[in-house]
């Protein structure tokens, strides 16, 4: 029988009613909150909390990442989350609900810190995020950057960039404090979103291979060091179809593919994960964020020599254009003209954009192609030279 | 002195502002409503309807298409209009304005036909779409078909499916009459939009050759059978990338690609056009429809094996949704499992699939591939499997 050991059960609409019994019926057996205290490969038995022993043919550690703490103090203060998991959000949510909230502090700003700003926004708190970079985004060029800081400070978030948290302390006007490099700010809540961990000591015990990345080392086939036990997800390497590297790239759609990879394997139909090219957007207030590939900071530890072409274009033709903006940087290698990655931020438009240049990415096409790529033209959605068309011809000037 | 010879000079904002006198002033000699009586080849020389002679080294020809008229009597009539170029739409424009219209019948219920039919119901008219085909894009799939039609009808415009017009005759209550094989109706303005068809009396004049479409045929370069002189646009040919054959696909963004490599070419700065895939869109109403690569019928006669799968989808993740419908079908080669064509019809979320599967159909992707592309996921825009894989993948088993 096969097992499932884990935290939650995905909360996916069609998922939430099937309970560890339903799982049962159809042969599975799922254990939550349990953990695994230690695996012999040798026997094929992992050996859980409980002191019972499970035997394995094929193992597969999907340990996943945990959000990473700044080693400051008071992080074990009522009111400062984390947010990582469907528990971490029901506790969140519980907790705003319970409690008259007026201030939020964000620690990090990354994906997490931006969706709560706007989270937290929609609640009316007032909200400040802190980050220890010089802005969002901060390798995606200038102009897109201000762009995105525009959008954040029209929502009356503040992002108070190169700043460093110091403590979280019980506040006197406020359930907290929290003390930075550039002042204290008072909270009801505040949230650690800095980024995640791969959870890899499980399989670092049973000596497993690690990349040099420092997560699970895997083949095509999500295949560890040791030909019976695979890994899938956030605790694992990815291959990186741009740069060649097997990379890390902790994203849930990623998760998703490794996942259905070593199961096809394991049932019997061998198949490959055939990579990623580094695709991920993100909705911020009102705007649509979306890069793939690699930024030039990464082009370059790539040994590319990258040239970039930033335009201001729209979404729709200029005929039909309330002048919403659509920022797109392009990247392309100077020696190949071989697109190296994009990032695309507008009102509308850009994860189609990003989408699209995601197959160009996959497919290594050149400059010279994209700039005649055959798009769904019409009025309505675009130009006939759509902006991908018109960086592509650019950028390609400049090799 | 390049000279241009034609009928407008486009609408686009930034060029709107320009007149001959400032062409000329860039040293281009426009010659607006100017035709062309004949070329002499050998010569190299083209005579104008003024008697003037015209001296070429190199000559482009880009006579484009003209709209297609039914053979039925009344066209002369006022109020009957075709919609092809900016002085038809000049005079439509002034024609309502002038008039109090209250409706419309539409002859042809294609892409123009169903723009029209909203810009028309924006103004209040009551609208009748009259097509001898069963339905719009009668080869998309019965789903999409339906869809369409029910936006249609939404907005109180009658789709009369294989519907013959047989005359236009002054009317009694309203201006128009308009006989067909299902009735007469009643109109104040009449469009005819069923098609164009290739202008090419000129280039045949001089022997060019034709190709198997009926359209002038030309190389990657934009030449014609003859060294110096090129075509380019609605009048000439365009190599299908999927079918791998040449056909004839009247688009303005293709025509503006292939004016570009003539340039180019002209200029002396090689390139190619690498052609097309089929991609189209439109806006109708609240959706978009977007089409790219071959359908069923097209995949047949291409000689290819198709087997298609359709899907209900959504365009934002399912935990987001507010159940719009976003409609995909998928059509691959049976014994190869390369990509074929796509159809995708919804609320939002079409154009974004149908342009990244055109960049799959350019690259011949396969069904494998395109099952775990690498989408700029975030659950704002799509869910961690989106359509796109979730089509593939189940498309994949019926190979």
């Amino acid at each position: 029988m096969p097992y499932y050991i884990g935290d939650v059960i995905k909360s996916r609409r069609r998922l939430i009613a099937r309970t560890p019994e339903e799982f049962r019926k159809s042969g599975i057996d799922v254990m939550l909150r349990t953990s695994v205290e230690g695996i012999d490969p040798a026997k094929g038995i992992v050996t859980l909390s409980t002191g019972r022993d499970l035997p394995y043919d094929v193992l597969v550690i999907a340990t996943g990442a945990d959000p990473v703490s700044p080693k400051i103090p008071g992080l074990d203060l009522e009111g400062v989350f984390h947010l990582h998991n469907l528990t971490d959000g029901l506790k969140l949510k519980s907790y705003l609900e319970k409690n008259k909230c007026r201030k939020a502090v964000i620690i990090g700003g990354g994906v997490i810190g931006m969706e709560m700003a706007e989270a937290f926004r929609n609640l009316q708190l007032d909200v400040k995020i802190l980050d220890i970079l010089p802005a969002p985004g901060a390798n995606w060029g200038r102009e897109l950057v201000q762009y995105v800081l525009e959008e954040i400070r029209k929502h009356q978030v503040e992002f108070l960039s190169g700043t460093v948290a110091l403590s979280i302390e019980p506040g006197s006007e406020c359930l907290l404090s929290v003390k930075t490099s550039r002042g204290e700010f008072d909270a009801d809540i505040v949230l650690i979103a800095i980024g995640v961990k791969r959870n890899i000591s499980l399989a670092e015990s049973i000596g497993l291979n690690m990349g040099e990345t420092g997560a699970i080392q895997v083949n095509f086939s999500q295949r560890t060091s040791l030909e019976n036990i695979y890994a899938v997800g956030d605790c694992c390497e990815v291959f990186h179809r741009v740069s060649r590297r097997w990379t890390y790239l902790p994203l849930g759609d990623v998760a998703n593919k490794q996942g259905r990879t070593a199961g096809k394997n394991i049932g019997g139909y061998p198949g490959i994960f055939p990579g990623v090219v580094g695709s991920r957007s993100v909705k911020l207030f009102g705007l649509e964020i979306a890069v793939t590939g690699l930024n030039e900071a990464e082009a370059v530890k790539s040994g590319f020599t990258p040239v970039s072409f930033f335009m201001w274009g729209v979404p729709v033709s200029h005929s039909l254009s309330k002048d919403e903006k659509l920022g797109l940087n392009m990247i392309a290698d100077k020696s190949t003209g071989r697109l190296l990655g994009a990032q695309c931020v507008g009102v509308e438009g850009a994860v189609n954009r990003i989408n699209s240049l995601a197959f160009a990415l996959w497919n290594d096409m050149d400059l010279e192609e994209i700039g005649y790529m055959d798009l769904a033209y019409s009025p309505a959605f675009g130009g006939g030279w759509d902006p991908i068309h018109i960086a592509a011809q650019n950028l390609a000037k400049k090799l």
